[in-house]
């Protein structure tokens, strides 16, 4: 049996009744320090500015950025409704616009109000709500992950999909913490995920304080990793998954897949079922976000690449269903990804989930 | 017809007559400045330090080191002879042991002085053939390469094997240059090679010099760019050639050749035939260097990693010859490189060179 509690220290959104607490990512590994947000301009700000990042964990805080709204409202004797705090619904669904997890949450905070005697205890509840289900969900994707897992294996990730990224524990990085609370887990190596080095500043501060056996890898170096033995399993997180499971998540996931298929090895994705969208058909109907080139061609700060040098820098890159060996959402395990697999577990996520939250988008204009 | 000419403004390597120039690599790209080595000393001291790097080019630099020692013979009435000159084809070859084409120039060197009735005449002429013949060789690999290229094609590389790593023109680099002046390359897209983003600061620095249309990448990001249809060959160079055709290049190649399978894109090699090592059976003889972990440890200088963190640092990797469609030597083109048409190539290229080359070695006993 494996512990979830061990190997899982790390907390990045704390609820303090009266403010939320979140760490601030953009300075670790070197400092950690913590940012006390006590108004939803404090926490629209943090989403914003990327103090918090990971699509559960945004969702999460601006969950408890609308609480603080409704407090905001008490405190000045002004009713807690739909009303009051639609500019506020709207001021933190438009922070990171493209989240998905962030409309949720703010579809689940408007529909607590609804026939709620008593509208600040109900927002509280569905705040906390969200954060304990993402959590909840993330130990439980841990367990049925870790299952797929042999002994003694070593994992290669990519990004940062732990304990930061949500409520607590982890998507992909859930699977290894509890692959590694199992025992089943040696070794566990961290792609650097240029350009922002989320796997180098993010997923190596958590494996590390967190005790578990860490190295980090140049992404360029996955493939000659593979091919020494090392891994068995590479297991990652997922930004959309389309209805025939094809996967976008960060740049690389899908050479990696490609890498894994090429040596043989399992390639895993881990992530909530809100991430699956099934209106979209697959991965080609997936836009891929391209990027300031400022990211590759600064480093540090500074310029470092020719002055009037280009760079190409998209954020996403799909991986094609073909190449998944098992999707892991805390519904299940969907073995090697296809249309029927994928509508018999999320026949339910069609576009009624969308229109609310056009609905929501709409309260923009 | 191509011109060789165009797009070919670069070097890093000159002879002054009394003093060698070295443009500073590690200063590139955002400072341009020679270094002037007046002596022996000061050139073990730019191959050492990296102010020149690149195979042929530390050849190239080593030779000339040795032609300053003569000068500086001549200048104390001191015969110039084997003898003599003994401690510094030692101390040169000490520079960066590892490096083929290094021992491979000293080697040339040192044969000049046999039966020569001018030393240093026959010093200078041989450090300027090395530096002459590496140009053409490139030139001549560059139109052989070029060759295979289609019309409107885009083109993606690794590393830097440019006029920087080289007399002039490049290898791999080369091959681009060619495909350029023929009108065959339209977009040229260089990988940031990390850690050491020769990639990122050395081959877009060329590139943009010599008006070249060149877009960085993150190294991640090479398979989604290839599945966008965007290029058609990848173009490399090679650290060491077996017997058998697998190729050690920087890591992150081995990679790229993976996808480029995948994809059914083509994956061309480029080396002088001084690289083909046909004591080498196949890849899997060649030791991997691993370096020191700070190279992914730190950014800019500073630590980026949470203390504790390890890494993995592989310098290099082997792409096995069933990757390879071409690899190219001024000797001509090998299409699909296998143990049959490698011998047929470079039967002569034995074990007799590497006789000469523990000769040289032994020397520093």
């Amino acid at each position: 049996m494996s512990d979830p509690a061990r190997h899982d220290s790390i907390r990045a959104v704390h609820w303090r009744e009266n403010h939320l607490r979140l760490l601030d990512q953009r300075l670790l590994p070197m400092q950690e320090i913590f940012i006390d947000c006590r108004n939803a301009d404090d926490v629209a700000r943090a989403i914003k500015d990327l103090a918090v990042r990971g699509a559960p964990a945004i969702g999460i805080a601006a969950a408890w950025g609308v609480v603080l709204a409704a407090q905001a409202l008490r405190a000045n004797s002004v009713a807690i409704d739909a009303t009051g705090l639609e500019p506020v619904l709207v001021q933190l669904n438009a922070t990171r616009p493209t989240a998905v997890n962030l409309a949720w949450a703010l579809r689940r905070m408007r529909a607590a109000l609804v026939n709620s005697s008593d509208p600040l205890s109900a927002l509280t509840g569905e705040a906390a709500a969200i954060q304990n289900e993402d959590l909840a969900a993330n130990r439980h994707m841990g367990e049925l992950g870790a299952s797929l897992l042999p002994q003694h294996c070593g994992v290669l990730t990519h990004c940062n999909t732990g304990s930061l990224a949500t409520a607590g524990f982890g998507t992909a990085l859930g699977v290894i913490r509890a692959g590694v609370a199992a025992g089943k887990i040696t070794q566990v190596y961290a792609g650097e995920t240029r350009p922002w080095q989320q796997g180098a500043r993010l997923t190596m501060w958590e494996l590390v304080r967190d005790g578990i056996p860490a190295k980090l890898i140049a992404d360029s170096a996955a493939s000659h990793l593979m091919k020494t033995g090392a891994v068995q399993w590479v297991i990652v997180g997922a930004d959309r998954i389309a209805a025939n499971g094809d996967t976008a998540n960060k740049i690389g996931t899908y050479q990696l897949a490609i890498a894994a298929r090429y040596h043989g090895i399992k390639f895993m994705v881990v992530a909530p079922s809100s991430t699956v969208d099934m209106d979209t058909t697959d991965g080609d109907a997936i836009d891929i976000e391209l990027r300031d080139s400022t990211e590759l061609l600064h480093t540090a700060g500074q310029r470092s690449v020719v002055e009037g040098g280009e760079a190409w820098n998209p954020v996403f890159d799909v991986t094609p269903a073909a190449l998944i060996d098992a999707i892991v959402t805390e519904r299940g395990i969907i073995h090697g990804p296809n249309n029927q697999s994928m509508r018999a577990m999320f026949a339910d996520k069609n576009s009624a989930d969308l229109e609310t939250s056009v609905a929501v988008a709409k309260g923009r204009a």
